[in-house]
């Protein structure tokens, strides 16, 4: 195996081992050490891959970040009408929600890493661009759909984004302390789309 | 001094001390002996006001919730009109948020609390009776507010208590993150309860 394959498939191991660890037990006491002994792989080996505890975290968000990305596509492309920006806010948004094990796997390790962003002001810095792109992102579909006349031509694009966005992180909350439902959730995320729909 | 009163003291004091803890670190690394150093008494002194972390993180939260609710309640004694709904509605959701250096910490905590909370099914209890009293008292003053023709007659108050809890915790995430200012948070917020307002 040439040493790059090499390489990258251990770089991909420990960062799944590490994000299993936070998202069953948080970061806290969450050491090199663990997630070496969870990849099966030497502390050393772990070091070679990651400078720092922080750089390491920051490809698990990296990771986990591509992966809301791939299954909001998926969503998409799977949908009945695919080309329609509202269909593409719909899914972008009910995809951040967790839905199933693996993705309350990964909301759990989301707001480990939001709760340790929040301390550690170079985390958040990577969190604010996460969120910058993904704001634009909500903006421009919007912006879309008012076009089409999906979506009321009155609505603040900018602001509905920034609620939309608060709004899916607040009920993804309530959905791992498990006062709603997944399916309760959605139909509140539903009723505010419902509500910015151009009248037909 | 009485005992009890000396036992009340030392307790407060451990209880700041933890809470200040972890608004500046989060949870990661806080020990008994993290806390009782910084609240000037012996690892001892800690173990007999709490039997374990968990019910001195109890305590913490519990104090915090009690602070946020006095705050709640005294702008809503200092409002212009201190009697209507709406301005209880709007306190007590703005009151959630943070809007200075002291109610940032609060929200650093809380955050830290919230993810906690999502691997420790013992906390998560404590914190789903929270939200489930904080949505009773918005429902109901949304409902007070239907009422009294403040709020449209047609909106859901139990889907939208859902929906102003989510996003005042979103966006004091946002705020936390640095993205959103205070202002533009409580601008958004305010947007959403206004949508809620009946036509005059």
């Amino acid at each position: 195996m040439p040493r790059q394959v090499d390489y990258d498939s251990r770089r991909r191991r420990i960062v799944a081992a590490a994000f299993a660890l936070v998202s069953e037990q948080g970061l806290e006491g969450m050491t090199m050490r663990d997630v070496a002994t969870r990849a099966g792989v030497s502390v050393g080996a772990v070091q070679r891959c990651f400078s720092s505890k922080e750089e390491m975290m920051a490809a698990v968000v990296e990771d986990m970040n591509e992966r809301v990305s791939t299954r909001a596509r998926d969503r998409i492309a799977d949908s009945a009408d695919p080309d329609s920006a509202a269909t593409m806010l719909k899914h972008t948004l009910a995809g951040i929600m967790p839905h199933d094990e693996p993705t309350l796997a990964e909301t759990r390790a989301w707001l480990a890493f939001a709760a340790h962003s929040a301390v550690t002001p170079a985390v958040a810095v990577v969190q604010r661009k996460h969120y910058e792109g993904l704001a634009e992102l909500i903006a421009l579909l919007l912006r879309t759909a008012q076009a089409s006349g999906d979506v009321r031509s009155d609505a603040d694009a900018d602001g509905e984004a920034d609620t939309l966005i608060a709004l899916a992180d607040g009920l993804s909350m309530q959905i791992l302390t498990g006062r709603l439902t997944t399916d309760s959730a959605l139909a509140t995320l539903d009723r505010q789309l419902t509500a910015l729909r151009a009248a037909q």
